[in-house]
């Protein structure tokens, strides 16, 4: 097969990750007899030094001519607290989902064996997690109309959402979960906003053409509530943006190492995959950073382009890592690999 | 002290749980010699189903009157699942809170010694965790404009703030970090959302007249994470309504036990006490219902009032309660004792 490949490495650890990936890809490329092209561009705080804005032209329009995005990470602190700044790095990867029609995120939360005593939970309640989330991506609060008065006194987003925007997404959490162990649920907050009783009403609908799916519902605080106490009751989780945010993060980190965990966005058009983790500048430059979410998204693009048996040797190569110790600091303290030799050695073993 | 208390029971184990408040209140009045005039109304799926609505004008006006409210608890799963019904249980206590002005709702999230093995989470975790939560409770999503089109395909719900509603609670968080370890936690999503970066302005702003605080910021979604790996670095935590909704559930599942957790909801004019959990409706009547955060909650008010002598004794019983494995079977599956025995044993110790 031949692949295109847009490699927007961001900011923070985001090079340094990316770039075991891109290893891990030429590996299957080598192996497999494909031809993958890469392209590099500049998304984020990078971007703003460089070009003055999070995501210049000429990288929307790398990733519209890429068959697939494959993302680093992005932020930067030194725009964080200034509410003034009008440019933000964030905004690069905002403005490209939104570009693109990424409007579906799916997350996996699973628990690694061999990695189970990191968990921040007991083992008795993180034992057998494994669930996928459907989180909106171009819709919501997160992209609704923004205001500030002129005396920068009130300030406002609008949170809306269409029947289109639930429904595209309802469809592919259905899916996933015909797929999967045929459970939904559809966390909101009906008792109290007006565009999840819409979710409600939409994803009711839709579920009965998926008859063998249990659906459920669970408003947002329990859901919270609910992914520590008892994570193993979830299957697929649909959300919409604002609310998939949290509870992905939450439960990106009941699993041992947020450093783990990869993730598609996916469009008609367009997929991008990236890691959970965020650009964690305080790591950057310092080989410690944990490159397997990045490596694990690269298996998710395979998939994508229905490449599965490649798709598995990624996988088993990180299992491998994982199991003789080949590992960053972060998932075993005492390990004395860097970045770069995990990568190596996930590369080696495809 | 004369004290008029209004007492709303609610749904499900409201009722239970808050003749188990009322008791202890009744001990207090008896042995520090106070008079408390109890008056009780409905609210909620019992005022629906009596009066019409959720919040009847007759239980409004009590509460008015009232120098505090003492609430059980809300919500019946009826109507959660009709996404048309126009009449909600809910919207009796948004309502109440509006219509008293209740802005700020304060919830401790703290770890029993005696209960650390119930936790969820790991002992060396979740150790040490104590912090207050400032929710803002009447502005938001909560409360901006609701819309629903005609053809019921698109809805939305607008989230603001204004400067003076993030102020006023902001004032309350600073102090209440000046009496506790100096140290305020502002969470926010001020890296997509407007409203947020005017909580960031207005509250950075505010902390220069608390010198001795130290401000920081943490995104809503590193928050959902860092109250699971790293509970123990909060002291207080400022946030908004919807927010404040899901992260202070989420803190309040990590002590071992939600049935333990009071909150306080204050306004200028009115106060009015509720336990965290809900109206758990499977438990309703079936005496096995938690009291002790109806009974924290009844202490809260005394401590509202000034009455600090008075709250230790109630909180005193409750430890003592807790030591003796005077419990119900939320903490302790083997312990015999229902919701009415732990109550007396309470009262009976104060
Ligand atoms: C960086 C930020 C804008 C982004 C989001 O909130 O969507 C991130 O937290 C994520 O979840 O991908
Ligand atoms: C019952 C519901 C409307 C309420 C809220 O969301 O505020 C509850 O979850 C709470 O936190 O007190």
């Amino acid at each position: 097969m031949n692949l295109n490949i847009a490699l927007l490495p961001g900011d923070g650890i985001g090079p340094e990750v990316l770039a075991q990936a891109v290893k891990c890809l030429e590996a299957v490329e080598e192996t497999f007899n494909h031809q993958f092209n890469f392209r590099e561009a500049a998304v984020g705080a990078i971007a703003i030094e460089r070009k003055g804005k999070p995501l210049p032209n000429t990288t929307l329009s790398l990733c519209q001519d890429a068959d697939a995005v494959l993302f680093g990470a992005i932020g930067d602190p030194k725009y964080d607290n200034n509410p003034d700044s009008a440019v933000r790095p964030e905004q690069g990867l905002l403005e490209l989902r939104k570009a693109l029609g990424l409007f579906s995120n799916i997350r996996p939360v699973k628990v690694f064996p061999a990695l189970i005593h990191n968990s921040p939970l007991k083992k008795e309640i993180v034992e057998g997690t494994d669930f996928t989330i459907y989180r909106e991506l171009t819709g919501g609060i997160y992209f609704g109309e923004k205001k500030l008065n002129t005396e920068g006194t009130v300030a406002s987003d609008l949170c809306e959402y269409s029947e289109k925007e639930i429904s595209r997404i309802a469809h592919l959490a259905f899916k996933a979960a015909k797929n999967r162990s045929n459970k939904l649920t559809l966390v909101d907050k009906a008792n109290v906003l007006e565009s999840s009783r819409l979710w409600r009403k939409v994803v009711t609908k839709i579920g009965e053409s998926y008859p063998d799916v249990t659906l459920d519902y669970m408003f947002v605080d329990n859901a919270a509530m609910q992914i520590i106490l008892n994570p193993s009751q979830f299957d697929v989780v649909l959300t919409s943006n604002m609310f998939g945010d949290i509870i992905s993060d939450e439960g990106s980190v009941i699993g041992g190492s947020i450093g783990l965990l990869p993730s598609a966005s996916i469009g008609e058009e367009s997929a991008l995959f990236e890691p959970i983790h965020g650009s964690y500048p305080q790591a950057k430059g310092m080989d410690i950073a944990n490159p397997v979410a990045s490596i694990l998204s690269a298996a998710m693009l395979l998939e994508h382009f229905g490449l599965f048996e490649e798709a598995m040797s990624v996988r088993e190569a990180v299992d491998k890592s994982l199991r003789k110790k080949i590992v960053t600091p972060d998932i075993d303290s005492k390990s004395q690999y860097g970045t770069n030799q995990v990568g190596d050695f996930i590369a080696e073993n495809i």
